[in-house]
């Protein structure tokens, strides 16, 4: 039997740009209120469009300080797995070390609402807060998939203790995604959900 | 603002050991019958509690030819994504390189029922038939927390044109989730998910 030629990849890396620091770095408003803090999530998912990418960003805090900013890699890293808010979170986690596996109170700011791959990790990871940019309706209504997530996935998230706030820059997240379609980008989730 | 410290970790990587590939090559059945690749995926889980590892094994077949095979290493690893199924479809995913975005058909065989994170995740991947040892009330049954899946999940993925296949090997699969317990194995999803 054995395994294929190239499957013994034993370490499995995904690669964050140096850029999205430097998004952060530069970002100007203080972050200090939700709108501020998704308003870096779009920012990130803004230059992720500009350099190839999908057009979503996250960014996680500890508390009221950010601990990591992502963005979804899923075509660099060829890991379907790599959306936005599963880099930053796991972004946070090595920042953690040790007390990632029994977090701070940690709050997730996504530019657009979870798929049901990130409604569940975000529960895995300690999650306490969530808040979102555009809608499950905006990011399908341009094409992309969101999946399947439990009926009345919002409250289900409360009923596990973590708070969630939708509809935060709405408007700007939603507009990175119209975007993105506009010029041609690729809706990549089809590829592997229903081709 | 900034960042705090440590918190620029660029590569985000999973450390899969050798041992997983040795316990792959030592299996003696063919892998000709969903019950033998079943019971490689146990053996793996198996394999991992007596390396201090969850006990969750997972193996990805492409056709029906042994894609990868991965287990739990959340861990060692100390991401809370990094369960048996994902290890081994990020492995199967490096493995396909450039066809990882538009996958061949791909068969994810699993100890036990997947979690909220792995049921989304595995329809991203390109998955299009789930085999299942243990099921989702066996994994409850011994602490571990799957977490909230759509009603009627199996249907749900049905519905996306994965087949689904329960209950296979499902006492061997159960049994290494009652040694685990019984070991004092660390019931670690309960860390983030409700404490």
């Amino acid at each position: 039997m054995g395994l294929i030629a190239n499957a013994a990849a034993r370490s499995l890396s995904i690669e964050v740009p140096t850029w999205v620091d430097e998004v952060v770095a530069a970002f100007r408003a203080p972050l200090d209120s939700d709108r501020a803090c998704l308003s870096l999530a779009v920012e990130l998912a803004r230059e992720n469009v500009e350099r190839g990418g999908g057009p979503f960003g996250a960014a996680v805090f500890a508390g009221d300080r950010l601990l990591s900013a992502g963005v979804n890699l899923v075509l660099s890293s060829r890991f379907s797995i790599a959306h936005a808010e599963i880099v930053a979170l796991m972004r946070g986690q090595a920042a953690l070390g040790e007390s990632a596996l029994n977090p701070p109170a940690l709050s997730l700011f996504t530019s657009a609402e979870p798929c049901c791959q990130c409604f569940g990790s975000l529960i895995w990871a300690g999650v306490t807060r969530l808040v979102c940019g555009a809608t499950t309706a905006d990011v399908e209504e341009v094409g992309f998939d969101e999946g399947p997530k439990p009926e009345g996935w919002v409250k289900v998230l409360e009923a596990r203790g973590i708070q969630v706030s939708q509809g935060v820059e709405r408007a700007a997240s939603r507009a990175v995604l119209v975007d993105y379609v506009a010029r041609g980008g690729q809706i990549y989730g089809k590829l592997s959900a229903s081709e």
